[in-house]
């Protein structure tokens, strides 16, 4: 049976690099099925592509590959990694926290902090049951590596080897410790929940980091941006002009149905959200 | 043979909505052909995924399964539908008028009326040779499904299970009257031909829905937003600063070569166009 | 083995051109392996997919079948071509300079000359090894062809078939000269290097036609737009405000850490920038 191989990178849809990267996959591993997760997250928007990468990657078979590249240090010393899932599914991508919310899928990291969530990796021990490699052996890349474009040099050839049966223990040594966006979830504070703001889709629903599961049996009103929001509705045509929605993520989300939530609340990624 | 499944959607290329849909898909029927038609309808446009769907099905292979998801009454009573055309091609999708082009291919439906055409969504017997039924059955949905998100829990599943096999007919109850666009088509007053634009591309070229077969052997003019033209041109490039084409979807098209036709006249979609 | 067919076209997200396309292939070939390089071409911006398609081809396997759709003379004289490269790559569209950077590959062709680069398509003998057909015949096109839409009608059967196994010069007569870009390369003025901008990626990086490999023994400064650059870097990190970097695509770029150098210099397509 053909791999899946998908793909989440920020380079855009005009410029022809994911295709490149198709096409080193295809010389390799003719049989892959390669699927877009998505190009277009803002350049070096490295929380937009966890965010993503973290919400899809569950409904794809177990043992996908998973390719992620937001790679603003390429050329420098970020390594190139391969992580396995307890579920044997492959990720591949740079050390620069574009894996954080698969590798923070059972809960928050131990290591991270309530202080300034999202937009300051750090780094800490490898979550239970996942395994890391460094790619350095050279058999795996393209012969001629640039400084400029490790997804087509590097992480595409050496997804399509893991897609052909090389194991990841193969691609170099084992790393224990990784880079990790800091998702620190919601804190409760006498009997209320602070969350953030983690995503904003095309439509302009604001999905904060607060599991739908917490709030189902008891909300009282979320507070975003200086507004209360008290309506916690069962579908989007329900949430009337400014309501709360548990998303197709599982997170709690604010909408406005027909209208751009975001725009209306001036609200983005990290802003807080207060429920009660 | 594989099965294609195509899919349409409002999903915006940033999210990786479409993406969820294509892990679930590949989970049930690994060896599916997936192809996106477009994720850029505009959100909740369901008369241009309608009029795209309408245009693109016919070039796939018959027995091809459609999915269209513009769905902004996700979560709602609305119905999810399996429809067969005549030809044994399958459209899957939320009842909403979504596949109004593809019902009207042969042309109006007797129930169509000339009172705001496009916009309102009214409810009538399925054209002959048709047939639908509502996908109800939890064996061919995912396990847990959200209230928003029926494109992966609802949809992308019952194809996946059509495209292994799975008759329509297991989906759920059959139905007679499904949701349709009202698409009047033009009318005929006295000589001259009145319709509509029914779709921008683009390129700025306006879609009317005038075929171009009642108007080659005989073309005056076309009036649109008080501007009058007296071309009827062989290509694009012929068209000039403003001209009239027969476009590829075998409609009326006004078109200007290297300008943008719908910004250069003010018009869109709804605006009326007479021919003489 | 499944052939490769990739797709480059102007036409956009929104409107399903792509789909009609690969709808049309996957009838005539339904084991093809469909890949897109760009829909996303500024329309008619033949300069823009030409470097994509000669920036990206390279790294399909040899044998792929690249068709390049961007026409704004369709339905006029100019013919439609399959060109075959020395290594037995296909490339099929019209004959209006999107093949001029897979042309060029080796070299600027003898007949470029130092003026108007990019913009005007000249004629000229292909260069040694490649050869051409027109595609007239109509047993590999549709049955009804269009005049306005090629890339379903006219290339995509073509692509198909030759997919299938149709050698190329089973679809019309031999041709000996095609149109092209004028791509002149830089030229050498006294020990200063002079070239132009050939391209701004999504990142707003500058990519010109200088080969990294003739600068990167002694590179002194760039100036471009009035600017003078002095740092050659070795990753788009390291570029800082404003930087010079051998790109992916082997040629000497502009970059800008973390901003849009394109914006920030004011600088776009065909503009010179002088090396020394």
């Amino acid at each position: 049976m053909a791999r899946v191989i998908t793909l989440t990178t920020d380079f855009g849809p005009a410029d022809g690099f994911p295709a490149a990267m198709k096409g080193v996959i295809l010389g390799i591993s003719p049989g892959a099925q390669v699927v877009d997760i998505t190009h277009d997250v803002p350049p070096q928007g490295i929380a937009h592509a966890s965010f993503v990468l973290g919400a899809v990657a569950p409904y794809f078979p177990a043992g996908s590959i998973h390719v992620a590249v937001v790679d603003p240090g390429v050329g420098t010393a970020r390594a190139a990694l391969v992580v396995r899932a307890p579920d044997g599914t492959l990720y591949v991508g740079p050390d620069d926290g574009v894996f954080s919310h698969v590798l923070s899928a059972e809960g928050p990291l131990p290591w991270a902090s309530h202080g300034r969530p999202f937009l300051s990796p750090g780094r800490g021990p490898l979550p239970s049951g996942f395994c890391a490699w460094r790619i350095e052996s050279p058999a795996f890349m393209r012969e001629e590596v640039s400084r400029t474009f490790h997804g087509r040099d590097v992480f595409a050839p050496a997804a399509a080897h893991l897609a052909e049966g090389v194991p990841p223990d193969g691609m170099g040594p084992g790393v224990t410790e990784v880079s990790c966006l800091n998702l620190p979830g919601p804190r409760e504070e006498g009997g209320r929940l602070a969350g953030h703001v983690q995503h904003v889709d095309r439509f302009g629903n604001l999905v904060t980091d607060i599991p739908g599961s917490r709030v189902l049996q008891a909300f009282r009103s979320l507070e975003v941006g200086g507004r209360v929001i008290r309506r916690l509705s069962a579908s989007y045509r329900d949430a009337g002009e400014l309501g709360c929605v548990v998303g197709s993520h599982g997170y709690l989300e604010i909408a406005s149905f027909g209208q751009d939530a975001a725009e209306a609340l001036g609200c983005g990624v990290g802003d807080e959200v207060v429920v009660e």
